[in-house]
């Protein structure tokens, strides 16, 4: 059998099945793992995190542009992110993929690989429970992540409180940029994804590139926020505009930032930050990792930069905002 | 606006998920439920189950044949199944849609209704804590369900015993002729699914339509089968012969199936029964629900019908089985 042969549909499920699982990352939590109808986690103070977050191919991922093993990564990685953001350790992740027939197990492989040095190198412990494989013309990743408070309170969005300090751990700005490099500069004479052309951007983008396709999210920084008293919490993922505002409406208040320390305007609209966006009583040392970004504020929820209201939308509206291209 | 309007690209994520939150079950276990970056679900036990499973458009369901609400109904039903399977009680669900722009809020609306009232029906308590809305192509639903053992082990597929009982909870092959029915019935002249033709099948074919749109799987049978000693158990979801044989090779042992208990053929080969197969110590009293279909022997792994082996695969291979069709 060539290479070429071995794909999802020459091989069947079993056969992916067998290969793939030794590539995944173990869970220290996994009471019971995959290959039952069901896998069995480990939950030490008797409650347990969990949010869920899609990949489709399309709105939220080029071919072009993304290897497999980046697209482990990153599924794994925003997961990670929303965990960490209500102040857990991550523990856990199942993963449904659905994928082409034409898929190549090589593909699969390199996917599994990503999931699994994410997970090394972001939540150490952190593994592949469970999972599901089925078949698709359109390849989407959903993963499902878990996360243990070890006895705190989550840390919620609605917490913030008038006259605590406005911080933020991680970068801003930097994955609007590379999907902005990659939608101008790493296409073909037609605008569609070229993997030449991204190919192209690099060393010089090395850093906006990796911020957009391979994210590193400062996972264990929602732990530390939560144990240093953060009030609310946040995953920065669909830009700091949009989600301050968010942050604001939830807990009732203004959200004045400083435009200065928030950087370009990018770092206000672009979207994929993956940081977190904190609040904490004021006077008070912010925890390591963390850096003012503004105040919270008295009044009808609203954003401010610089004191005036910031209306812009920005961000990204998965239904508004794609333009049915893929590639 | 005008319903036709009323789409999920028109109105955009937000505005969606204020029309579906009020729709979606309750569940008792929620510590945290949705709107923050995570939920947090009670695990009295200091343990959760968890099993993923995905429905996509083509493959897996026909907007012809099945409503919005069907299709609601079985992702959550399917799910509860697994989590059955182990011998736990369902607690919650987390639920991805992916769905074309074009989709109308009121389709989603219907979907909602359909994951409440199933698990209203078959898992009272079980409700949905989370969840995300992106775009697509394909319309795709992965939903994530989590259960207690309320202190139990888990019953796995491994711990079937020579001597043990082959006993099953569920109905076996109606699904697969409700399937059988529709791509023979269920269809227009040039072959393609067709509303009005599935339409005319009932009311003659409830039963077998109903088992194959809106499955009730035993979900609380599950529980029952854990406590009363069940050895091994598995949900019958690719065909009886092809999960049998998965038993037997996950426990080492030989399935020796009675052709006459198990029934029509199809009980064997048709798909998505959703039934739970379990293996009880004998002599015993059978719990409420389970009749015997055969016994576990000694040997090589295999599946055996009247001691004959039984090799036909039957079941359901997403790469191998599907032809690419939607509609």
């Amino acid at each position: 059998m060539t290479e070429a042969d071995e794909t999802l549909g020459a091989l069947g499920e079993s056969a992916v099945l067998r290969r793939i699982f030794p590539r995944l990352p173990d869970a220290a939590s996994a009471l019971l793992g995959p290959g039952d109808d069901a896998a069995v986690v480990a939950a030490p103070d008797g409650r347990f995190v969990v949010t869920t977050d899609t990949l489709v191919h399309g709105p939220d991922f080029r071919h072009a542009w993304s290897s497999p093993f980046q697209l482990g990564w990153k599924a794994a990685a925003t997961n990670l992110a929303d965990v960490a953001a209500v102040g857990a350790r991550p523990t856990a992740l199942v993963v449904a993929l659905v994928a082409p027939a034409s898929t190549p197990a090589a593909w699969l492989e390199a996917f599994a690989d990503g999931l699994r040095e994410s997970c090394a190198a972001l939540a150490p412990g952190c593994g592949v429970v469970g999972g599901d494989l089925s078949v698709s013309d359109q390849l989407t990743v959903a993963v499902t992540a878990f996360g243990d408070l070890e006895g705190r309170a989550p840390v919620l969005r609605s917490g913030a409180r008038a006259g605590d300090i406005v911080a933020v751990c991680g970068e801003l700005g930097l994955a609007g940029r590379g999907l902005e490099l990659l939608f101008e500069r790493g296409v073909g004479h037609a605008g569609e994804p070229d993997a030449d052309a991204a190919t192209a951007l690099r060393p010089t983008f090395d850093r906006e590139l990796d911020a957009q396709l391979a994210p590193h999210p400062p996972i264990g920084s929602g732990v530390v926020a939560a144990r240093a008293g953060a009030t609310a919490m946040m995953d920065v993922s669909d830009g700091l505009a949009l989600d301050a505002r968010r942050l604001a409406e939830a807990s009732g208040v203004v959200l004045d930032l400083d435009a200065v320390a928030v950087g370009s305007p990018l770092a206000l609209t672009g979207g994929e930050d993956h940081a977190l966006l904190a609040t904490f009583p004021a006077p008070r040392e912010l925890p390591a990792g963390f850096r003012p970004i503004g105040r919270v504020v008295a009044g009808a929820p609203e954003l401010r930069v610089d004191g005036r209201a910031f209306t812009r939308r920005g961000g990204w509206d998965p239904y508004a905002d794609w333009d049915g291209g893929s590639g």
